[in-house]
């Protein structure tokens, strides 16, 4: 019965930093403050009124009247995860667009539920081609699902989520989109582009702290989860268990899993000033936002990846200038200017930076901060 | 380009509640404080020092020189799925014992993962019966594991995890356990009573914030899994990918999923609290105050759900007194006392009421309170 010494460990207090990464972002001051007032249980009549909220929030934020709308109590991956493990079955088909880290993600989870994955390439840092699509979608018509990413975080390249989703509904698709980077940064409409599985993440264009993805089903796509043959391979993300203490369609709730309280206060708090700045006005804050920044970076004679056609305000991915190294600058930023930018990632590392304007993020002093930083610490490499 | 209406929605402001229910418990202040503290990036030094802090207290906390010991980034029904969905293949034998709603959730887990479960059934208010699980141990050879529940938080039923994990060794299983409610509330050696896969929740006797989910796994359990002939069916809960972030060996962190940044603050916190007052004295305050509450409840004529001899102190199910309306005196407690006790689960649903012991809220202000409210609302009926 020897018992292990205990770590002689302090209190931590992190420093101040200004997150221009491709996220987390920088944190809404109140968000951060929401998340400390006192935890309520998860079955409390109060926290079921504010859970209310958030569904309502969500689904101003996702313009959509889907009933099945809520924060998965996980991050972004897991929200991916819930899209596939609840919609798709072992064997069926799945054409995944594949245009950086995160349409290669999808591509795993469709092959880890068992089921077929079709892939539709394109270069890092182009969108999704819709003509290569409907090619697959031809080639393809046992296809179930179309999987695409909107706004892909490793690149920086903004896919049309609308065209691509009339694809899948004229090919009788459904569509299953990744809003990770998108939600809240650029014009998403659910309901009107016809999406019937969407997911995203707290910590990027909410400016909430990470670790909820926010989800919501079509009726469509409820139906398919409603006629499966198999059960959900995960008891956690099983959106027939979750929705039940969600609340689908009014009654009682039931304990499923303890809901992660203290983040959703920060996830309500988040929602509630995306809607009182208006969603179209946050949209066209990014877009400002981002000519800023680009004419600064240019003016620094630094290259974006994306064509400008198809660039996201958000997410700026940019050359590393030539014999300039990469570790080195972002440490120095981090360090000197306690501000963090981005690597780049998967078939970009080394070669790009990426630069994040998201939500709280995208602000004037941000960017002049950033343009100022950079310079300094290029011009003394 | 219609544009939903946004929800006018107020900030919200949650009444300050005394929580002693099943969980989440009563937060230190300390710990609410540390999630308000400014977000950093998931890959940003300061922040992965911090974890590797936050892994070291797990260690303390668990009693484990394991180096996979780190915080899943959901609740506790995820650290379940993370240990069956890592460590058992399809079509292996697992011996499940069912003394609670946990115990059936572990069975659920089993079968989702395309495994046999074999069930050794326990009378709800029982701890596991060490001779059933031989029994099974002998009956079924070839099982590979051997899964149970710790701190039955459904019954408040207490079972003999070392006794249980010499079985399982014995008959050369590994063991899989759910400490949910047991990690610092109640006796725990994961390395000493041979533990090789272990779970818990960061809402129960650590006093943090719902949302993480503490996990370990001993080198035969990381053996197992590195053996595995088929893919982890989760992406997101695959361990091997997940310790190229947490760090397992040293060596460079690479990105898997964003890490609930402020929610591991919070964690980190409340481990703090827990190495700073010592896990045999924290163990030695949970065990007084349930006794100061059994004293107290058995004046008010309330029998225990368990036999003295298993009864958790920190989970304290009691039969609700004959002719008691159940939900209105949940119901009271709350409105003019502010006050959470949990409601009966499963079997028990109706019967019982879960008076929690855990963590911060094992104090004796608090029992002081409960006894005083709960007398009076009983009084009044």
């Amino acid at each position: 019965m020897s018992t292990l010494l205990k770590p002689s460990i302090q209190p931590f207090f992190p420093p101040q930093r200004t997150l221009m990464g491709p996220g987390p972002s920088d944190v809404y001051p109140s968000v951060l403050a929401a998340q400390a007032k006192p935890t309520l249980g998860h079955l409390d009549p109060v926290f079921v009124g504010m859970m209310d909220e958030v569904k309502s929030l969500l689904q101003y934020a996702f313009q959509t009247q889907n009933e099945m709308t809520l924060a998965v109590s996980a991050p972004g991956s897991a929200g991916m995860e819930a899209c596939f493990v609840n919609l798709v079955e072992p064997g069926e088909k799945v054409i995944v667009c594949r245009n950086g880290v995160f349409g290669e993600r999808m591509r795993q989870n469709v092959e880890r539920v068992g089921a077929i994955a079709v892939l539709v390439d394109s270069e890092w840092g182009l969108p999704v081609d819709p003509n290569a699509v409907e090619a697959a979608l031809q080639a393809n018509p046992d296809a179930k699902f179309l999987a695409f990413v909107h706004a892909e975080t490793s690149t920086g390249a903004r896919s049309d989520a609308q065209a691509l989703c009339a694809l899948a509904k004229q090919y009788g698709c459904l569509s299953i989109v990744d809003a990770v980077t998108s939600l809240g940064g650029i014009e998403l409409r659910v309901d009107e582009w016809g999406i019937d599985a969407i997911y995203s993440g707290s910590q990027k264009c909410l400016s909430c702290v990470p670790g909820l993805s926010p989800l919501s089903f079509s009726p469509a796509a409820v139906e398919k989860l409603k006629a499966r043959k198999t059960p959900v391979q995960s008891w956690f993300l099983d959106q027939t268990l979750v929705m039940a203490y969600w609340g689908n369609g009014g009654g009682k709730r039931s304990y499923h899993h303890t809901a992660p309280v203290n983040a959703l206060y920060a996830l309500h708090e988040s929602l509630r000033l995306l809607a009182e700045e208006g969603l179209e006005a946050a949209w066209a804050r990014h877009a400002a936002m981002h000519l800023e920044l680009r004419d600064g970076l240019e003016k620094l004679g630094i290259e974006f990846v994306v064509p400008e056609n198809a660039r996201l305000p958000q997410l700026n991915a940019v050359f590393i200038p030539a014999g300039v190294d990469d570790a080195a600058v972002r440490s120095q930023l981090l360090q000197d200017y306690n501000l963090e930018i981005g690597a780049g990632l998967g078939a970009l590392a080394g070669k790009a930076w990426r630069i994040g304007l998201m939500g709280y993020a995208a602000r004037r002093e941000n960017i002049a901060l950033l343009l100022q930083a950079l310079g300094h610490v290029l011009a003394k490499k």
